[in-house]
């Protein structure tokens, strides 16, 4: 792990000055090679799927690991369109003249090394290496062990691109290991590794997060909640509330709570109810809910506290919005969190003291992504407030260094 | 240590939404009541000093830990000038429609809690408190034994302060314990403490960053270079060399290594030895500058990584911009490093290339302080890439969240 360590530090060099052609040419060649590849790509993950029916792996596990040609052309397209994005490296901003006479300002550069350690999907193996090259970053992967023949093929790939760019192959690692040891390991060089990424549920950020002395950009759960306010209109409390559980239920940014106005509570929640139960939701309440809806089952104090991801939804009144606020600061991860209002002050208050990565007014939770926001693509969310919070694109995973421009400048 | 962890988080609830005015007002009181209290002051800071006397602390850790009245003046300036400063918090940027019709920004939000280790100085009392404060931090601060009654004597001031402007007294908690098991416990309580910042020498931050749970924002040696390009202009190459070494020793932004161009050797290193000289400074020198200057003493492949902090200097002539970037590398650590050279292309080379956290162009590396960078004032010169880098002033003891304003947007 050391060589592979010390393999990164040094490739990180080359891509820290790597020009933009030149990284923008690496992963238009990763993409068209991914393409050209797809025959022997197949056959990889035939094997991996083959294993993993043998060794009993679940439906939802298999349906990650599959690769098919649709998913390959949508894993190139991904890294064609990081390609497309800006390049944030030696990016200047704020230069500005200080009264000694230097020129001031801040300049985006790489953070060095990155560390990716993710589950069974092998299109991240593609999606990482790209976003960590085009911040100018080298990285270290190291994918599921049920992938692990899918993952070397896509890494001939990446390797390939790399050469024909004239880029040091060592600049994107694919550990052909995938022992727990790898990630112990990871995380415990911060003379080679700079900064960590686990890609998975609670258990594998949790076993990173133990034991680091390597930074970790940490995505714990997405408890999220929805606040229909009680100056919410009311069909957009209604279509968004549905909305942020329904249109997908595994993601971090579903909707894991609601709450609602108790001045609301006759009005809102019956059709609010409808709405959940023609999708299959099991509604879970507090005990003014099951007043209004009797065939509610009683939420539990561990249901405020859990992220489903699944057609399960808790819902609890709030006399107020210091009491929505108390509930959200108990419960929430830290997510995403919105509040459907029409007045004015409520929702600057709302956006100010909520304390989660996104907070939104009047729109549904599940825009909280990278792609919705623009960032293209995402390495991860971060729950965290240090360096990175909310969907971590390329800004990310760089740092900023200042720098001075002078003209001889010397103090006095 | 957990008790005042859990005052500190629900403090920080109170500060994270105080007015601009709020925390100004308490700031400017603060600075009123170090003023109206001068007496108490040096009265607590000459047990201190008596005490220290008596139990041998040296000349220049006395000075540090000494309260007069122009430093308390000055302290209490300090103090006013971040009143002065932009509030960051709440301030949003990069506010902007997405395709789906969400507005999607960027609110500058407190960290939460800011644990501060730190030495003698009792000043650092105050300006750590002080900046904590407006940027919307709770904060715990754990001062040096030595400076225990004069730190006492400071809180007593915060507190006051902040219960005039109607802020919590736990906003600030000054620990009046200094044990190591107070560090031990700050660093290992990340439910509690959001990040801690240890000022002060190497042997302070490596004993915070040993199993430390929570971020540490590290400040470790400043090894800072200064590189005389070929195209150096004379006069300016001379002046910058003798100002990064000689305006003061003790900085950690002083120049430690020296790097000539060869084919400047014999022009240039004969004034800079006399300049050097003539401050007093001891010169080590490779075999080439030995060469130009016999009185030289020979530089052993440890003075290129030690950060003296005192009237030495160790001085190399270097082939090419290769070598000297070849060299940095090696030894750096990342604090400062400054080019003298008139040529274009080579200066925009050196910004990109040099990864250190402040990278010059014809100027001083003294130039790299908070106060120079218009910071007002700075918590710590981080070293480290992650989070903040160089001077970390009010931005670095921030981060951003995303806020979304929507219409009822809801996902398709």
């Amino acid at each position: 792990m050391a060589g592979i360590g010390r393999r990164a530090r040094e490739a990180s060099l080359a891509t820290a000055k790597a020009s933009t052609q030149q990284k923008n040419a690496a992963l238009n060649a990763l993409a068209d090679t991914l393409l050209a590849r797809e025959g022997a790509l197949l056959e990889a993950n035939a094997q991996d799927m083959a294993a993993g029916r043998e060794s009993g792996l679940d439906a939802a596990l298999l349906d990650r690991l599959e690769l098919t040609p649709a998913r390959i052309a949508a894993m190139a397209e991904g890294v064609r369109q990081i390609a497309g994005l800006p390049d944030p490296v030696g990016a200047i901003r704020d230069l500005a003249r200080r009264p000694s006479g230097i020129q001031l300002g801040r300049m985006r550069v790489p953070l060095g090394v990155v560390g990716i350690i993710y589950e069974s999907r092998p299109n991240v193996t593609a999606d990482a290496a790209a976003l960590c090259l085009k911040s100018g970053n080298a990285s270290v992967l190291r994918g599921g062990r049920e992938a692990l023949q899918s993952n070397q093929a896509i890494a001939a790939c990446i390797g390939e691109a790399l050469s024909a760019a004239g880029l040091p192959e060592a600049a994107v690692q694919v550990l052909d290991f995938t022992e727990r040891e790898a990630v112990r390991l990871m995380v415990t060089l911060p003379e080679y590794i700079d900064v960590v990424v686990p890609r998975g549920g609670k258990g594998l950020v949790a076993a990173v997060s133990e034991g680091a002395r390597v930074p970790v950009i940490k995505h714990l759960d997405g408890i999220c909640h929805v606040y229909l306010h009680d100056a919410a209109p009311a069909q957009m409390a209604v279509d968004i509330a549905v909305n942020a559980k329904t249109q997908r239920f595994g993601t971090c940014n579903t909707m894991e709570t609601l709450l609602i106005a108790r001045s609301r509570l006759e009005e809102l929640l019956p059709p609010v109810a409808q709405g959940m139960r023609a999708k299959g939701v099991e509604l879970r309440g507090c005990a003014a809910c099951r007043e209004v809806d009797a065939q509610m089952q009683p939420a539990s104090e561990e249901d405020w506290a859990t992220e489903y991801l699944a057609p399960v939804l808790s819902i609890r009144a709030v006399d107020d919005f210091e009491a929505a606020l108390a509930h959200i600061r108990q419960y929430s991860s830290g997510h995403t969190e919105a509040i459907v209002t029409a007045d004015h002050a409520t929702a600057m208050r709302f956006l100010r003291e909520v304390d989660s990565s996104s907070v939104m007014v009047n729109a549904s939770t599940r825009f909280a992504d990278g792609f919705e926001y623009g960032l293209g693509a995402e390495i991860g969310i971060s729950t965290d407030k240090f360096h990175a919070r909310g969907p971590v694109g390329l800004e990310g995973l760089t740092s900023e260094k200042y720098i001075v421009f002078g003209e001889g400048q010397i103090r006095e």
